[in-house]
């Protein structure tokens, strides 16, 4: 830490404090057997994540305007239900499974960790999804924020710099005095090339068994901690 | 009610929830106490008060570009403290004093009546402080917003329609899911002019011995309550 200490902390939110897959998989399967549709839930879960990078990039590009990523998540989700042969969906079920998002589960030391870290620093997301999506998933997750900090209040989704330092210029700080955490090595490579701090934390089985990286840190970030409590911990929280 | 109940509600702060006057007239007196600088501070501050909505006419009207209320407000303060011959203050000083904004406190209702809002619905500032402003101001106060409402967002000053409905279409919510909350009926007249639900509490007390208006509701809003742990109550929460 070389004697700096972050104002606020922001952090990256699918699979770094919530479980993304876990959530989806569970809910999906129980809803498949609630309303008898067998399906491939899990594949379904896997490639519609899969689908996340390829379809932020249509925007990064500039081969689609500015759209948030719930809308992203139902363009995917449409393709993929006729991919994988899901019969008997409504439009209020396509809906209700998109919104899955809006209800993912926090890994265990989340709360007890965050909610440490707020009583000493602003605390929010930085993510790529949309305010209304993390404002609920806050809701369903009690998690602690200060501040949400959506994809769409930047038009840009990370890693663009427009979200770093949107983030550092909202909250009227230096960028240096913005600390990003993540499990996610790229990341913090790119909120680092912005100036801010950082922090990692690894979420080994975010992918199940197809993890292939981020089982630790690939650089010297300014903390490396177990996990967000231990990062409180560390940060004197 | 009518039987609608918003899916979040969105406060005026300043005077509705925080009081700026008392607050700022106490840190005022204080410090000039402590560093033995003799003016008349409570002058001082209902004239940076009533600065405040002619600074921001300025930018609705296109005089100026878009300026944060913090740069507003020290614009103000820098005028009044030559009207006021307020001696012996360092550009530190005017830093501190314009930052007292940030620091402004709670009426007793607001902490206790938000947290039990908070269980319920979505809560938030709605308010022409900046981003940054609201937020430092939430972890002095112990407000427990959800999400940070700042006119940065949207680029616009209450009553500007962008304001109210930026609020809607961050959360995804229709206007009319969309409660606004203040002691002021003239901001509960804008927003209900863009389709939002209305809550009046009055704060008879904000502009102490100048208080010249909203002593009561002057329309039908959709909550009048005697203050936010009341609006609470009514609201089931």
């Amino acid at each position: 830490m070389a004697g700096r200490a972050p104002a606020a902390i922001v952090f990256d939110t699918f699979g770094s404090v919530v479980d993304w897959r876990g959530s989806l998989i569970g809910e999906l399967t129980a809803f498949g057997q609630a309303r008898g549709i067998a399906a491939d839930w899990t594949g379904l879960v896997d490639a519609w994540r899969a689908a996340y990078h390829p379809s932020m990039q249509q925007v990064r590009s500039g081969a689609l305007p500015w759209t948030r990523l719930d809308d992203l998540h139902r363009a995917s989700l449409d393709r993929l239900v006729a991919e994988f042969a899901v019969a008997g969906l409504t439009e209020a079920d396509l809906r209700h499974i998109n919104r899955g998002w809006h209800r993912l589960n926090p890994w265990p030391d989340a709360v007890p960790g965050l909610t440490r870290l707020k009583a000493k620093f602003i605390i929010g997301p930085l993510s790529n999804g949309n305010v209304s999506l993390l404002a609920n998933m806050a809701k369903h997750a009690g998690l602690p924020w200060d501040m949400v900090f959506g994809s769409d209040l930047f038009g840009h989704y990370k890693p663009d710099p427009e979200t770093y330092l949107g983030v550092a210029r909202l909250l009227d700080l230096e960028p240096g005095q913005v600390m990003m955490a993540a499990a996610h090595n790229g990341d913090l490579a790119a909120a680092r090339a912005c100036g801010l701090m950082t922090a990692f934390f690894p979420r080994p089985d975010e992918y199940g068994p197809h993890q292939a990286r981020d089982f630790k840190a690939d650089q010297a970030w300014d903390v490396v901690a177990a996990d967000i409590e231990d990062m409180a911990a560390q940060l004197g929280a």
